[in-house]
This record gives structure tokens, C-alpha cells and sequence, in this order.
């Protein structure tokens, strides 16, 4: 089992009153157990906090005024993942998928998965299904795409990554969904915190496709193991579950992301299982 | 009060077996009701119904053998909007926006937000916040996009539309959700049985923009009267409420929609009130 | 030595005046002998030719009155190729290419070999350098895009094809030339009369790479002979050599293309020798 | 008349052996007469000028050897404009244009216009044609898009610009040619020493129109006085007169411009008269 210490600092300079939706704490289920939570605003202002009924995803509203903004959220979680052997997962047929996963079968803003159709059928479309299959595209796409940062923005998408094959694990992420969907395998997009993230960077991007009877987590980023990722957000591309979508003027002045390993727990090591925590 | 006899009438052929995900039946609600309702399948084959909880949509699934398909749908359906004086309807300040109406503020497939957001600000902007803000968009739209069928597919989105300037009432409505979208109005895509549309075609899409505390309709495409238009699906773009998602090799041989006013309906005519049925 | 009888006729319905840049005719220079040549215009009008000095394509300029117009290019054109062995023919280094060939290099509106650099460096930038590199692009276009006519617009650009993989002979090309491009070799958009041309189409559009010293002919969608192509226009992209460039309101009602053998013509075969007709 | 001294001071570090085709060098005719002028490079390598024979655009080839490299050019430059009433001056119908400004009139890498036919036509088709609605373009132009720096890369183009309305020079000249071309006027890509560039940058770009009989000059940035640009190059957009085009691994690791009145000279003031100077 694994144990981590988290915390998360955001600082923003507010030239006029914003809005803000944050999506920075973790998901609470069986799989990972928040044992202390804290969130502080400074200066003090209500929050407000929705809990997506699908996903489990926190978000955080909050109301801010001129000035400076400082966030920090902490916790400390027990991480536990549900594991299976790979060879064991079949993908679900169409018919017997749950309806809750249809939107994950569809093309959104950064994952045009009707764009890729093609490039998805020829590249995949004799494997195997399965696990498997999954775990090709995420090699796939870490084999042809060039982790360069800074090299992509807040609007690049699945299509522009296929082609000019450079970016960072957002663009990994949206790479992977895309042919999934392409493929009729339901897949969404994740954000969490990642130990061990080299480089070390801010939230961690990843996948999850829905195969056997649950969603299950993949990485074609591959720069952190994939046990030692605590779950924030799932939407069905990243502009579901930025961690901080604001409404009105803010520059953001400081971003600190700290996973540390708490006492006790096991030390999170790549490797080749299939891995669910929801 | 509006009655109408609708119908839907689809053919496939089958080059070999194929899912189809089917959004062609109306949704119930106190505005909608549904007297009577036929769905038909030819040859007969299993379906299962799911309605999404939130939109209400309702999805038919089914898995049909290679061959010829038919789908007939029919409904007589009494409809009767909630209307409302467009100066007493407010936008509302996104730190009062129902948690569930957060997805329909971020960028889509079809609806890139995030692209249009300066000449969203800049055609718009400076307007005085309400419905009337969302009907001058409509009227924008309108203005600045020609009505040409068979100038777009179903790649086409409203980045395209902004610039390229012509589509279909699909088109419309996604640059129009775009626009909303980017100035902080939750908007969505929206299909239905619209009688009077001229001219004739299929499904018609259409606008839902949450203002006040509902989501109220609205047509850029202004070719039928908004009081005769039924609801089917609403979604994030028409990548959502796709008559009919097909998952095989299937090719359509017929589509024929018809919208015929029942006895005792009400006659619908275009107005400028607010209009909600949901 | 292969010798053709070729014609093109084209019909219009002119709702207004209109004025034609035409480019139909055949290139004239040492490998192309044109024995006998017609331009018809009806009704008549006058008729301007210009030369390109650098590609030697050749436009003809016409201003024409509403309604019907027929145009008929005829022309019978004696072809012979200067053939060479494939093994001796190598790229230019960048120092040593002729100032002309400078803007073959840089990306146009439907090669844009600046968004496939990295693409074009993974897959083809290890290949030894050489007339079989790019014959290795164009295996490589031939083997990652579908032919199904229809399914692309004039519109349509490289960019898109490298992730869609799906067009025609158009788009065959202008992905091949992008690749050259972003591997600094001069390429260039041609169009002709291609012999055998199966399924039978307009204008066949192909490629012309700058290697050793003078531009060879490839072929990346090699569904007719290279030997049995006669060349029209070369530019840096379709924009440059369109049959018909259009400044008025025509619609096309007309088009045929024909190509066959003249009395004495060898017949053109596929095989894998270098040629160039320039 | 106006008179300046111009310098460009480029330092680069080469990873390794570089090719580089510069365009820095002023075009020399009868309205830019050159009086004083030299290029260095450090260290020294052999360098080879190659001039446009249309545009008169002068590009200068060189290889350099890994390690630093620092290039320097400077002229003493008179420059008198040809100045015309812009009401005298009008569009050249199709029919009369000079063959070679046709490339002109098709789209660019950069300049869609085949994609921005519409809004071209909606906008400013019903003005009155001439050197008026090139202006009223550029107007346009500057009224649209913010120029903002840093928001932009070398992949924008005029579509992205349409819609996104944000950029700089560049941005702003790519627009204007697409819009220009998409009514049938040939417009080119300008860049050139700007005298009183505000805020100060590198090269600056602008806008030629083929109109009367000859290439008049528009700025629809407007930050420096028209009098006073110098001429380097001109292309069909900035793909074909970039400063410096390099062929191999290079860092800039300075570039300075700067432009600076010469004795007796004039100052260059804004104003509305029609301007060329070629």
C-alpha cells in the first residue's frame, strides 16, 4: 500500500474580482482513502464544493476579489490499486458497454477521434483487443511523439500532436484517448498527482480506458509509475479538469506541486500490471 | 397548445453486423407529453432504452445482424413551452451556475470556445448581459453565415464556421454555443422534429442557452418557429445527439422525417418570446 | 519513344461575365515535342498565352461573356524521357542548389512541410539520401493513404492527409512533396496527361523532386506509367496549377479527358527507373 | 527624401555545420538607392548573392561550421517613394493583369485565401474597388485583430488570424494579402527596415498591392510611418523571405536592428498618399 503526502500552492494576482473552479483535491473511494485534507484560501473567502456524480471529481468554487489569491490544498492519502493481470482484460463490445460510457466514445475538443479514424483502424485496428491493445497505442504514441516542453499549448490537440509529433503529457493523454475512441474502446482523460514525476512538473496527465468492467489507468507518458498516482479529476479531454478554470482577470504567480512518500508506505515501481482505482 | 403527429423513418444496409446507438425519440417531461409512441424495428431485434439523467435524452441501442434495417419511429406529442418576457431573463453569474451546467461552458468537439473567445469579447462583449445577448448572437450568426446545404460535413466545426462563413442549421448552432460559451453562458446543442422547417430536411439543431434558472431554446437558423420544435437530444455539440451512431459497416438508404400538426394544435408561429421546455 | 493523341474538353455555364486562366496545355521543350496542337474556344474570344520562364508551364487567358462556353484542347505530343539509373542520382546538398529551386523548399498553402518536419525526420530523416529516398516517401504515402475518390476538397492540404490518410492523386502529391520539403529537397506539384490512368479521372497529379541536376518525375499514387504522362503545369502546389482558374460566376458542366497511343508509340510500362522530362 | 543608416547584427550558435539563406540586404532600384553598404560574417566564409530576378529580392547563401556565428550587415540607403493620389488609383481587372502577379492572386502557406472567400466578399466586396479598399482592408485589419507579442508562432496563419484576432506585423500582413486575394487583387508579403517602429522589434512586415500599374505599399499595423520602410523582401508570404532561413542545428542568440536618420534626410511622417517604391 502506498501513502503520500501531497500538497498543492497556487498563487494568482487578480487584477479585477474572478471566478474560480478548481479541480485539486483528490477522489475519495475505496482505492484511495484521504486520511487528512486540508484547503486554505488566503484571504478568506466561502467555498463551495461539487462532487461529480459520475466521475467523483471535486471541484472547488470560490469567488475571489482584486488582489493576490493564495490556494493551498494538503492531504495525505492511502493509495491502493485494484490489480489484474493484463492478459485477463477483454475490451466490451459496443452492446454491452454501460451508457454512462458512451460520452467516452465521442469526439471531444482535444481528442478528435473521428479525425483519426483511419490512422487508428491501420496502425491497431489488426491487433489483438484487449489490454493489450491499449497498452500498444500508449507505446505507440510514446515511441512517435517527443516529450519537448513548452512546445505545445493550451490548445493543442490530438490531431496536431498525430502529425507534428512533439509535445508534453497532455498531449500524450489526448493522443491515446483519441485512438481508443477511434477504436470504440470508451476512454477519458485524468489529472492527478504522480510521485516520482521526472521531470518534475505540475499535475500529471493520463488515461483510463474502460475494459472488463472498469476503468482502467494507463500512461503513455510513462515518465512516473503508475502506482504512484493519486486520482484529482476525469473529464473527457483536458478542458474538463484543468486545475484551475478561471473567470475574470488572474495571472497566476505561483504553482508548487509536492508528492512525497508518507511513513510506512511501499515504494511505487514501474511495471506491467493492470492497474483501476475506481 | 401545440399537438403534432411526428415520425422518423430510417433504412441501412448491412454489410455485416453493426450497433447502432439511436437518438431519435422525443424526451418526456412536463412540457413534452407523449399520448402515444411506436418504435419498430425491422427485422425485429432486441433494444434497450436508456435516458440520460441529467439531459433526459433518450438513447435506443440495439445490434443488428448484416442486411437490410428499418427503424420507424413515431409519437403524438402535446407541447407547450414555458414563455417568458426576454427583458426579465438574466445571465446568470457564474458563481451562482448549477455545478451541472459547468460542462456546457468549456469547449467541444464542435464548439472550440477557447479559439473564438476575442471575437466572442469583441462582437459581443459590450453588450447588456441577458436573453437579448443571446439572440443578437443568434442574430450574428445568422448575418454573417449562409445557409448552403451540402457545404459542410460532419467534421466541420464553428472555427471553421467563423471564418468560412456558411453551413447548415448544425453549423449555426455550434458557432452560436461557441460564442455563449466563451462569454460564460452555458449553452448546448440541441436536435428536434421542427415543424414548418423550410426547407424540409431532417433533424433540426438548435440552441439551449441557460439563462435565469432554466435552459431556453434558441434558433440561429430562424427557419422554423421555435414553438414547433420538439426536443430529442441536447449534448456538448452534435458529436453528443447524433441521430444515429453506428458502430459497423452500415450505410444509410433512407431517412424521411415528417412533422404534421395534430387535431386541436395550436398553428406555431415565430415570435420573439422566451421560450424554455425543459 | 512513346507518342499520344491527347484532348481535353471542358464545358461551362457562365451565369455572368467571366475571365479563365488556363493552364491545359502541354509543356514544349526537348522531351515533349508537340507535332500538332488546337486550342477551341466557343463561342470565340480572343485568347492569351503566357510562358512561365522558369517552369515553362503554360497559361491561357481568356475573358468570356455569359453563358454557354466550350473549350478543346487537342494536341498530339511525341514524349521521351531522359532515364537514368536510380543508384546514381543524389540529393543536393543545400550549398549547391540552383537559387530556383530555393522556393520549392519552403512550405505552400497545401504542402506544409514546416507542421511535418518531425514527421518527415522520424520516418524518412535515417534513409540513406538519394533518388530512393524519395521513392521510399512515396511507398510509404502509397502505403498509409487510402484512394477513395471524394473524399477530400480542393481544400484539402497536406497537413490533413498525413493524419485522415484518405484522398486522391491531389493529395498523394502534396503530402510526398511536403515530406521532401522538410527534408530539404526541392519538390514541386505537377500536373498531365497520364496514359493508362486507372480508374480513368482528369488531370493526374504527381510529383517532381530536385536531385543531381534537374527535376525527376514520381509518382506516389502509381496508378498509371510514369513513362506515359505527359506534363502540363508545375508549381509549388495545386494553387499554381489548376486546369481552370475561375474569376466569375461558371459553373462546370463538361469535362473529358482523353489520352491515347498514336500510330509507331511504344506503350508505357511501370518500372522503376529514374525519369525526368526536363 | 529620406535617407538612413540600417545595420542587422545576427549571432547564432551552431550545434553543428549550418547552411543559411539570409534576406537582409535592401532591394537596389531607382526609388532605394544603396550608397554605402556591407555585409560581414565572423568567422569568415565564403558567401554567394542570389537576387529574385522578379521581386529583386536579394538573398545571401552561406555554410558556416559549427561554433559561433555573427552576421553584419549595414547600408546607407536614399529613399524616395513614387507618392500618387490614392483616388486616381484602381483595381486591375483579370484580364489585364500582368501574368506574373498571378501567383499573387493564389493562396499562400500563410494567406488562405481560398478560405476566407466568403468573408472577404461579405466585408469588403461591396466597396468601391481601388487603392480606397485596400485601405479599408487594413483598416479593417487593425480594427479586428490586437496585436499583442508573443501570442503567435511561425505557424499562424491569415485563418488562424481571422478567427483568433490576435498577432503582430506579421500576422496582420498575412491577413490583408488573404482578403486582398481573395477579390482578385495580387498582394505580397513585405518585410523591410522600419524607421520609427513603435514598439521597436525586428524586421518589420507589411503589405504590397498590385494596383494602376505597379505595387503600392500598405501597412495595416500602422506603427511606423510608410515613408519610412526600407524594402528587403517580397514573397508570396513569410515563408519565402524570412531573414534567415537555416539549414541545420542553429540557436540565435542575438539579433539587433536598428534604424537611424541619416544627415539631410527628411523625417518620415504618416499620411495617407498612395506609395511605391518599386
Amino acid at each position: 500500500m502506498m501513502r503520500f503526502n501531497l500538497s498543492c500552492e497556487l498563487g494568482y494576482d487578480l487584477a479585477g474580482d474572478a471566478d474560480f473552479l478548481l479541480n485539486v483535491a483528490v477522489v475519495k473511494n475505496a482505492y484511495q482513502r484521504v486520511s487528512e485534507e486540508e484547503f486554505d484560501v488566503e484571504p478568506k473567502v466561502p467555498t463551495q464544493e461539487y462532487v461529480d456524480p459520475q466521475s467523483r471529481s471535486r471541484y472547488l468554487r470560490l469567488h475571489a476579489r482584486a488582489g493576490k489569491l493564495n490556494l493551498r490544498y494538503q492531504a495525505t492519502v492511502e493509495l491502493e490499486h485494484f490489480i489484474a493481470d493484463p492478459a485477463a482484460i477483454a475490451e466490451v463490445p459496443v452492446a454491452d458497454l454501460p451508457a454512462e460510457t458512451f460520452q467516452f466514445l465521442f469526439p471531444s475538443r482535444y481528442c478528435e477521434s473521428d479525425l483519426l479514424a483511419r490512422m487508428a483502424l491501420r496502425e491497431f485496428g489488426a491487433l489483438p483487443p484487449g489490454h493489450s491493445r491499449v497498452a500498444a497505442i500508449c507505446d505507440w504514441v510514446k515511441g512517435h511523439v517527443e516529450y519537448v516542453g513548452g512546445t505545445t499549448t493550451s490548445q493543442t490537440s490530438a490531431y496536431g500532436t498525430a502529425t507534428q509529433q512533439v509535445g508534453v503529457c497532455r498531449d500524450f493523454a489526448h493522443l491515446t484517448i483519441a485512438f481508443c475512441r477511434a477504436l470504440n474502446i470508451p476512454a477519458r482523460y485524468a489529472t492527478g498527482y504522480a510521485y516520482g514525476l521526472d521531470p518534475p512538473s505540475d499535475f500529471h496527465a493520463y488515461v483510463e480506458a474502460y475494459l472488463g468492467n472498469r476503468w482502467f489507468t494507463f500512461d503513455p507518458n510513462q515518465m512516473a509509475p503508475r502506482t504512484g498516482v493519486v486520482r484529482v479529476g476525469t473529464g473527457r479531454d483536458a478542458a474538463d479538469v484543468s486545475f484551475a478554470t478561471i473567470f475574470g482577470p488572474a495571472t497566476m504567480s505561483e504553482m508548487k506541486i509536492a508528492v512525497d512518500l508518507a511513513p510506512a508506505s511501499d515504494i511505487p515501481r514501474h511495471g506491467a500490471e493492470a492497474l483501476a482505482n475506481c
